[in-house]
């Protein structure tokens, strides 16, 4: 059984101590220094020689060091992450030399509150400085050091993690090539924090906290494991406990029931032994002081406040981004997380952006790490499911992507490419014109296809809007073969050149002869090459004329700068020789542009 | 200034109380007994000679029965529906005798755990009988008797006022007219209940707590304020609380911000303060033993579990019910809300189901009183805000009606009307053909309309399907004008025939010669009196003719009864006569059922 479990491990791994010492301390960023540090760590995989294949990992709030991996062949239970690195993983770490720590201020093996002031022979307790999560880093950066660490081809981290690996872009933008951020966001939400002020309250009005010197007496364990049995719930979703927690008579209780503690409103259900137990588990390997600190750093992080706004937080980071959020997730719900992806490309770097679809909440980015596997792989350029990788094929029309990149788009442009598909046609502009694109796709397999071929691409909605990015951020927004799938089609088309100074639209033409005769002579919706599916099912649900468009760009006020008209049809290129455009063009491409 | 905040409402009001004895104790659903109760209570209006004017308010868990009005002209607060109830409002005092009791084993009046057990001189404590929401009732039942009420025009009930209400129309389905449903559910979801069972080991573990009997100690005060804290944040949504508690370092701190506690981890926050003042204030006006036997009252409740099916539960009820949910509300989320209007259709009740939008999360059901008193009004059949009522014109059309009415809809059958717009047809067809009707419409100001008009309407977006209607539930369904406006037509047409025997669809026929003339002719999308719209606006994203609509009959198997072509245009008139009727339908009325 536990070969079966291990299988797809990285095998028996060892935690390592990182002794430093520091000529003044190690400095917090409240000033407060400490005389010494021990830092916990393990790795996996082999530093190369030129020590480019760092991915450093950063730990959640309640993790700890062993990402991957197992101690024993009796442990039951992988590395937290273990789905995620591995050899042939993700994160290969036949490729990669993969590096995590235990957090600052923590209670498994990194200095922390229950450790001994050298100075005193006591434990720190109350006395240990208030850390944040800059301070998290700097010590990371300290154990980097001390294994010859001079570059990190990535820095990952989810959740509280995420908040650490943005502080690393931010405090050491030249070293980090990659980051990824996985279901986190700029700051705590009102409401994440007022679970953390209550969990708080909870812990530090047990009556045995005393302040924090607890340590020679009993612990403040009730007050934690309320807390965690709080904050527990804010980790799975709605969806997901409905699911795990029926109400059926006839479950059975929860297999790790064994609530000592019992209230006369029991109702005896397995919600409510899973919660205690979850406190209880919690206790026996969490300590008080380390979880209020942690989480203080996590409750002040804010790097609008910090930076005055997102923007300028992320402005000189060199790395470019993978911004992972997850669909069921509100503690660090997706659209608070889709404001780093905003920032980042506010502040004009690449990012790409990606929603996992899970029921597990918060938790997912732990519990899907095989799933996150597929965007952090191709993002990384790893080999991991090579065969898995699909074959995305777009509705990619070489001659017209020809048209556009030949005749409309300037050299070395900013374009922003609405509906992208695969991403062939920026990886094409980006080839013969230099310029530098991001895409807009929902679909989850084009935005894999876009990380393979390097297209930056943010996972969006067209019918959505595009309110988070900002004015004149782009020369050139191009809308192929999307502008007839749209719903509000007036407000996309301001929206558009609001963003971009112009926009290159391509449509397939109602208004050609074939298309009208279909309808005419027939009597039913027509389908053609150009409009290939049925009435009932088409995407194609506000279809137009050319006649059409040039009104609209008229009452729009708006100047058509170019129309190329494209056709395959003898009849309908002879129609547009004769001038017949409307009943000529079977696809058209116009340059529009604000007057 | 008292007089501009008392200015709306129904003046100066007083607590009565009565003390009520039973023969044989007050008997509680789990069969323990009380000798005596006393019931705290308000009335406003008065009640009418046939006693037939009843409006009975139950109360949500820490409210009380103070739902109107002010105790003296020093009251900064009013009762807590005061802006639902009044002289005027919805529930206008002028015509309804409203009445409203502190809930069973509460601390407001109405015996509770507090209160003094006669047969020992004191107080209940940990021996108080555990309640149920059928208790509750019970007792209120008790008072109404006592007050000579023999019938109930309206039940209303909110969160676990709701849950009361419900009870009401199960336990006494011959003396209730019309039961009100606000931001209620079949039951807690897991998630709430997760939270209630934090918040109950939190109490229960205060030390001071001492299992109940506190009465004559000092009062689990630390255990009950931090439940609060905890349960306040989940009456709030995250957006309310995002927009209410912004991080800028230049705000005010809370008004309140009287915080005797403090710790070192505190951020100075109004988010802290504002917690920590909703916890104390809590802790002065409730009792710990008062919230956990409401609370289990509440966590226990499972109409579901109770009877069988929540069909079952809602089967011998005989009023009329509108369910009113709140958009962000998360503790008794909208889909959990809604479960409730599909069971009362699936019981055969008339049932009206309608979502406000609000930002207030659960708390929306007390701050938006007023917004709810326009579908309370009309359920009420009452004169409020008459010159405010909106005249909502849908786009009905006498002939094609008439065509429906007398062709189409046999006397006495179930009718499902989609898309229902101000229900004038529904009305049609009851008035002439005494059908049972229930409309489909995602609007609210046309809900608002089927209301006042007595035609039960559930709120829905047809694109989000049928799936929680029953199948074979209806004799006919009727799509009127809204075929073309469907995303998924095949889908929508499958579920149709799912439901309800047979269909009558009616739709603009884009074969119809004018409409093939416009786009052949002008090469532009066609408008028309039937296709109004311009092509970027329309709501007709899926347009088809005559003869795609048989095709797509054919290949769904489907039988086309009946074809009725209306048109108004004589050329259309003339094709018609001679068989081209695709050329010549202006508008398709087809009857179809499955082969």
């Amino acid at each position: 059984m536990s070969e079966f479990l291990h299988k797809d491990s990285i095998g028996p791994v060892v935690p390592k101590d990182a002794h430093l010492t520091f000529e003044n301390g190690f400095l917090f960023e409240n000033g407060e220094t400490l005389p010494e540090l021990n830092i916990r760590y393990e790795t996996y995989g082999s530093l190369n020689a030129d020590a480019s294949n760092v991915v450093w990992i950063c730990s959640p709030l309640t993790a700890d060091a062993h990402v991957a991996g197992y101690y024993t062949e009796q442990d039951k239970h992988m590395g937290w992450w273990d789905s995620l690195i591995g050899k042939g993983k993700a994160v290969d770490t036949d490729r990669f030399f993969v590096v995590c720590s235990n957090i600052l201020g923590g209670c498994k093996g990194t200095t922390g509150p229950a450790s001994i002031d050298p100075r005193t022979g006591k434990p720190y307790g109350s006395k240990f400085p208030k850390i944040t999560i800059g301070d998290m880093v700097h010590a990371q950066k300290a154990l980097a050091d001390y294994l010859g660490i001079k570059r990190f081809y990535a820095v990952i981290g989810g959740s509280m993690g995420g908040f650490q690996a943005m502080k690393w872009a931010i405090y050491y933008p030249e070293l980090i090539d990659h980051l990824v951020v996985i279901a986190s966001s700029p700051r705590f939400s009102s409401q994440a924090l007022g679970f953390e002020i209550v969990a708080r309250d909870v812990i530090t009005q047990d009556p045995n906290f005393n302040g924090g010197d607890y340590y020679d007496k009993a612990i403040p364990a009730i007050g934690l494991a309320n807390a965690r049995k709080l904050a527990h719930i804010t980790y799975l979703s709605a969806e997901g406990m409905e699911k795990k927690f029926k109400r059926a008579a006839d479950q059975e209780r929860h297999s790790h029931a064994t609530d000592a503690y019992k209230t006369p409103f029991d109702m005896d259900l397995p919600l409510e032994s899973y919660l205690r137990y979850q406190g209880a588990k919690f206790v026996e390997r969490f300590d008080a002081n380390s979880y209020l600190l942690i989480a203080h750093a996590t409750d002040t992080f804010d790097l609008e406040t910090e930076y005055g706004s997102l923007e300028n937080a992320f402005k000189n980071i060199k790395c470019d981004v993978l911004n992972i959020n997850l669909s069921s997730d509100w503690l660090f719900p997706p659209h608070e997380s889709r404001k780093l992806t905003d920032a980042f490309l506010a502040a004009g770097k690449h990012v790409t952006s990606l929603e996992y679809d899970t029921a597990f909440g918060h938790d997912g980015f732990l519990i899907e790490g095989g799933k996150l596997g597929h965007s952090v792989a191709r993002f990384l350029n790893s080999s991991f499911d090579d065969n898995l990788k699909p074959q995305v094929q777009t509705a990619f029309d070489g001659a017209r992507a020809k048209t556009i990149v030949e005749q409309v788009i300037p050299v070395n442009s900013k374009v922003l490419d609405l509906g992208c598909g695969n991403g062939e046609l920026l990886e094409t502009l980006r080839k013969h014109k230099q310029v530098s694109g991001v895409g807009i796709e929902k679909d989850e397999q084009c935005i894999l296809s876009c990380l393979e071929k390097g297209v930056p691409v943010l996972q969006k909605d067209l019918n959505a809007g595009l309110a988070d990015i900002q004015s004149d951020s782009f020369d050139v927004a191009i809308l192929n073969r999307t502008f007839q799938e749209v719903i509000d089609q007036v407000g996309l088309l301001r929206e558009i050149l609001r963003v971009a100074k112009k926009a290159v639209i391509t449509f397939p033409n109602f208004g050609n002869w074939a298309v009208r005769m279909a309808l005419c002579v027939h009597g039913r919706m027509p389908k053609s090459k150009e409009l290939p599916y049925e009435w009932y099912n088409t995407p194609n649900i506000h279809l137009f004329t050319l006649r059409d468009f040039t009104r609209l760009c008229e009452a729009e006020n708006l100047e058509i700068e170019k129309l190329a008209i494209q056709n395959k049809d003898n009849v309908s290129k002879l129609l547009t020789n004769f001038g017949f455009k409307n009943l000529g063009a079977e696809q058209v491409v116009a340059v529009v542009s604000r007057k």
